[in-house]
């Protein structure tokens, strides 16, 4: 019923548009809360390609690396490695690149024993090629790779410098093993270690690569290395061989300056001993450094010119890990 | 006297012309000649500022280096000293800043022992003061500046390679002696070396200045150092003190990063004890750490803020003097 204002019809009129806007809003907010109610739950999402990763994986890609190891014949090591690689700090991820071509992968025990700090990818390979590896992963989240061998143990301290210095040398290969060509009068290059002649640039040594066996690089790389001339290729699968130094080539020319930066491990350990399989690494083959020198003429072919430069910097942690490791007598 | 073509007019005019034109240019190459002759010698010039050098002196200011030292009351030690940095290569010329006020520098002397491998020049001071060496002294034509304590000798081989290594970070200080600050809780900075607390950035030591007395840094700091606010140099005045902490906040103004990139030296000697004069440096006087304290403090006041940055990076130099001093048991 209306009061005083019923009384005028133009009022009347308003009364009942009155009631029907009131009606209409009402529902339309009824509507608004259902239909709120009924959005997706948007996830935190700091990662550029977006997977369904578990909460856990809070570090932005920024900050941590991927890890990517390549395995053959020797799981007993991959898994005892990988007890240790998965608590490394800033590790983002593990991409396992299968190398044994028909045999089933460990995942499903891997999942038995979880959870685990990070996760960890098997990518199963079809045939067993060295550059395996070296593929662009699309896993990979990471601006920063560490790329290890699956009988290389080095210590988390190791890696977490390791890992710093590579944020400030982002461009190079920042590793633990550092190698080198040398000029010889008749202008074919050998390729060695610290056993061979120095190159002769002031004294000490030099070191012209540095093995992507134990290092840091930009995963950029990975796609520049599916860029490369076919021959590189061809000469990787020939020798089952020198990926890393046909890493060093083109991190060598695309920077200009010397491809790797060498910091000295305080714990490195080769776990190849303490295998179950019995199998030996690739080194120990007879042919193993021939085929290296070789490939490193054959790279200078293929690429016409020798790309590699020599450096004599090599890196430590300062007071680590003895606190006065920098003290002289002064 | 002509012979057949005299007769024709048009012709007797014709060889007047040619013996008065031979004549003139006879005449002129003469004179060309004797102006040829009189021309004085171009001297080989490749510095910027071109002074009269002697003409050993072919080392280009981009590949060489300037000793600047400081003496004060040690010109046995001194002297010393530069028969030793005289003879380093890539040494461009030696700056000594005199402090001996009054007394007359060791110049006749040094010459009447001549020759000498590079220019010496005494820059004869009116008042002892600590921050005298940071003077833009016009003498310096090199884009590096080596700065020694008279006190202080490093081997040539570490200054060769600190040099190598100043190249790929010139917007640094790079030298042999590191130092750091750290923050207290009360937000009083403290100074010091590895005795004291590491500023807990991840495992290991840290340092945030890399102290001048023995390093390499751009020259251009010096003239950076003319334009600093006026409580600069009246702090360095009353300690005489703090000149080194004060170019290590310049420096990390300037770049924003790290001030300094420690080198650890092979060899490096304090020939204090060596002296006959027996003055000790000015770091024996009880106050010299708590004033190198109250310095830093004094300089976040005056710029307003930290601007020391830490880095834990140590370089040595790769398979020297030991050849293999990177072996690691793998």
């Amino acid at each position: 019923r209306c009061f005083h204002f019923c009384k005028l019809p133009g009022r009347v009129m308003g009364i009942r548009l009155l009631r029907f806007t009131s009606v209409v809003i009402i529902v339309l907010l009824l509507v608004a809360g259902a239909l709120t109610a009924l959005l997706p739950t948007i996830k935190d999402d700091k990662l550029p390609n977006s997977r369904r990763e578990p909460k856990t994986q809070s570090q932005s890609a920024l900050d941590s690396f991927t890890l990517i190891m390549q395995t053959y014949n020797r799981t007993d090591l991959l898994l005892k490695l990988l007890n240790h690689y998965q608590a490394i700090p800033q590790l983002h991820k593990v991409i396992v690149v299968w190398n044994n071509i028909g045999e089933k992968t460990p995942e499903e025990m891997w999942n038995s024993l979880g959870p685990h700090p990070v996760p960890v990818v098997f990518k199963v390979q079809t045939v067993n090629r060295m550059r395996n590896r070296l593929q662009n992963f699309p896993d990979l989240e990471t601006k920063a790779v560490l790329m290890m061998d699956d009988d290389t143990l080095v210590s988390a301290h190791d890696l977490a410098f390791a890992f710093s210095v590579w944020k400030q040398f982002p461009e190079h290969i920042v590793g633990f093993v550092p190698r080198k060509h040398i000029s010889t009068p008749s202008g074919v290059y050998s390729y060695g270690s610290f056993e061979l002649q120095n190159p002769g640039f002031g004294n000490g040594d030099q070191y012209s690569m540095v093995l992507i066996g134990a290092a840091f690089f930009h995963s950029g790389y990975l796609e520049d290395f599916q860029r490369q001339p076919e021959p590189v290729y061809a000469l990787i699968d020939e020798t089952q061989n020198c990926d890393d130094i046909a890493m060093n080539f083109l991190v060598a020319r695309h920077t200009g300056k010397p491809s790797g930066v060498f910091v000295k491990p305080v714990d490195i350990r080769n776990l190849e001993k303490d295998t179950n399989s019995g199998y030996s690494g690739m080194w120990h083959r007879a042919e193993h450094l021939l085929q290296r020198s070789y490939c490193v003429n054959k790279l200078v072919n293929i690429y016409d010119g020798m790309p590699l430069k020599y450096s004599n910097i090599m890196i430590s942690q300062f007071g680590f890990p003895n606190y006065a490791n920098h003290k002289n007598k002064m």
